[in-house]
């Protein structure tokens, strides 16, 4: 089975680890002899037939890749339409998969991505080109089904409770003659999964985060301004993280701008000051406010090695896969156990995964609404253990690498998307 | 000389570095045989002799002190007012230093607390109770005269160019489809140090950020815009560093909502959306911004080690002037040389930095506006230098120590501030 053709693109939102399933995945397929072409900016440079040859990176490379945040090839936003209205599309893809004798397209997304791999697989078929799909799984909003978590979320969840824990240390010194209230946005758009992480840095009654507002349960001021001022009162200080996703009892967004981007989402940001607002205005207490955007989920400094390991392990699940000749299937995480927390790769099908949405369990918040509960935090916890620090170069800074990336010469006609 | 009895206060916003500084204070002090208290909550608690004992804490709560972001005593955005108009605060400061046989008073700020230390320490002359006053420098904006760079400047920017730089990384991921124009509002007033400090990320021509917008160059709507269109058509995107304090040629500050502080300073906050706002209706562009507000000036885990052997080092030599005798001054930072970076501690005189701010010189700023030049670079690069990551605990988190802090028995009447 050596010297098989394996295609790599890159989907949605890049997390801070996404690079280091890149890496395992091809140093994977170069252990078994088999060779990883990669498509820049994701599906479209497939479309457009930009392929990368993976096999000018050296090992080092692949070393210094794994370790850097972003989409090392570049990702999109390009959700492929319906194939009722779009064969030609999809006719393509097969098209450039037959020029360049890919036996396995691997496709590292969320749940649009596994769709259309999934469709793909099943076009190939019918066109005479049986080609191999593999989703391989990832985002930072942990809202994938089937697996237990998502490569990516780990990353972001510890930022986000590192964050908060340090930006609290420093309100509560402060609070005594200046702010008061410390409001963090975080991402994750409908699915709290990200805020939730910000109260695993709460591990006594009374520690901060005091307040988590999740998108999943409908903003009421009245409740939220009551918590607020309790927390001062009892603790002299009050900290919020707040998910980007905060809606109000109509079902809008609390955010006070709110576009579209490329996959019809709202694009989200904004609610940190809003919610700010309400604290000037209904409470009178100083506040700050933080909006961590980017940051998130490119801080690859402060990566979990958890998330490290099993984002390394998808890449690794997806070569063998591939090897094992499987396709409309994503390897996932199931997890074996808490305590010790122990978890293996499992199989999943593509087609209970494809534009399905895990929201998070009501029972992971508390009943007020403003926090996690036990089994939120024994499920939480795990995913952000362990430290795996980029290595840091001389000058102070981590050593990233963006390696030069040459494309391989077109065998196609030129497509316009 | 042994057996004195020190007072040691924090003033003003708090730093990444600031507990560092205390820890080695108080380390110092007991390794002679001194006894330090510290103030609850800085002057404030002082005035209101709420003091705590340190020899409470034991040689691992102090190590574990040492790497805590916030101000571990707390700390206050407390001003004394001029003594004419105010003298009864002063005459309580020595009462309590009085009362409590203070032979040295510790003060750990900025440019106010300079000066609010250099007149306690006139004032004791003439109530016939010569306290020793010795300012120890802190500040994150790294605006203070006299010394070469302030304590809590170096992990501040050490953040910043880690953050742009990991940022960038993400935005270049996704600049084909999507967002094509960054950007990250920094703290620093209305100095451009810690914007500049985002320029280290840049090491090669068109490196991220390609934009820095200094407070101490008027915002110029028009070049501002065509520069990020220059960078989105040669990189595919722009990368933004913009200052809190960024002014628009009336002199007013770009940011929407400006409030007032304590110390009669503007509160910043929200420049950049305000930025990205100009990007959308000007040039049309995706975009997403971040402000870290607290977030930078608390993130002990992404320390520079430069800074936290100085933040100890000032500590350690600010006991070694009080065992000296000496007062009315401020260990500061001397460099020595670039290349190799050396420094030394040397003593200023409290009435050279009270009051007074160092600007960034116009030489450190490229022609254009909107980068910085070799010898900000030159001066900037070694102080982000090195890491001191604080240890991790088995859950992931830092171990950060809130330690039980117990009030000393008041020995004055009560004091209404």
């Amino acid at each position: 089975m050596a010297g098989r053709t394996y295609l790599y693109a890159q989907s949605g939102g890049v997390t801070p680890v996404i690079n280091a399933t890149a890496a395992a995945l091809i140093r994977a397929a170069r252990a078994s002899g088999d060779r990883v072409l990669a498509a820049r900016d994701g599906i479209l440079g497939v479309l457009e037939e930009r392929l990368i040859d993976t096999d000018r990176l050296s090992d080092r490379d692949l070393v210094a890749i794994g370790h850097t945040p972003g989409g090392v090839f570049g990702s999109c936003r390009y959700k492929l339409k319906g194939m009722e209205d779009n064969r030609r599309e999809y006719e393509r893809l097969i098209d450039v998969f037959r020029a360049h004798q890919v036996d396995c397209f691997f496709y590292n997304g969320g749940n649009d991505s596994a769709d259309t791999a999934l469709k793909v697989s099943r076009l190939g078929e019918s066109m005479d080109y049986p080609i191999q799909c593999i989703g391989v799984p990832k985002t930072i909003d942990n809202d994938l089904a089937v697996t237990d978590n998502c490569p990516g979320f780990g990353s972001v969840a510890k930022y986000v409770a590192v964050s908060i824990l340090e930006a609290s240390l420093d309100v509560m010194s402060m609070a005594s003659t200046s702010t008061k209230v410390f409001i963090l946005e975080v991402m994750g758009r409908h699915a709290g999964w990200i805020a939730a992480a910000g109260g695993l840095a709460a591990r006594a009654p009374g520690d901060p985060p005091q307040i988590i507002l999740f998108p999943e349960i409908p903003f009421d001021q009245q409740r939220f301004c009551a918590a607020v001022r309790q927390s001062v009162e009892q603790n002299g200080y009050c900290s919020v993280v707040v998910s980007e996703g905060l809606r109000n009892p109509e079902g809008e967004f609390v955010a006070a701008a709110a576009s579209r981007d490329a996959f019809g989402h709202h694009q989200l940001g904004g609610v940190a000051p809003a919610v700010a607002d309400i604290v000037k205005r209904e409470l009178g207490y100083k506040y700050h406010w933080a909006v961590s955007d980017y940051l998130q989920r490119s801080a690859r400094h402060i990566a979990s090695a958890t998330d490290v390991e099993q984002a390394e392990a998808v890449g690794e699940a997806a070569v063998a896969m591939a090897q094992a000749g499987q396709s409309g299937v994503m390897p996932v995480i199931r997890r074996i156990s808490d305590q010790p927390y122990q978890w293996e790769i499992a199989t999943a099908e593509l087609d209970q995964i494809a534009n399905h949405e895990k929201k998070m369990p009501r029972e992971y918040i508390t009943e007020d609404g403003f926090g996690i509960t036990e089994p939120a935090r024994r499920y939480l916890a795990p995913l952000i253990r362990g430290e795996n620090f980029p290595p840091f170069d001389e000058d102070g800074l981590p050593q990233y690498l963006r390696p030069e990336l040459v494309e391989i010469e077109t065998r196609l006609p030129a497509f316009r998307v």
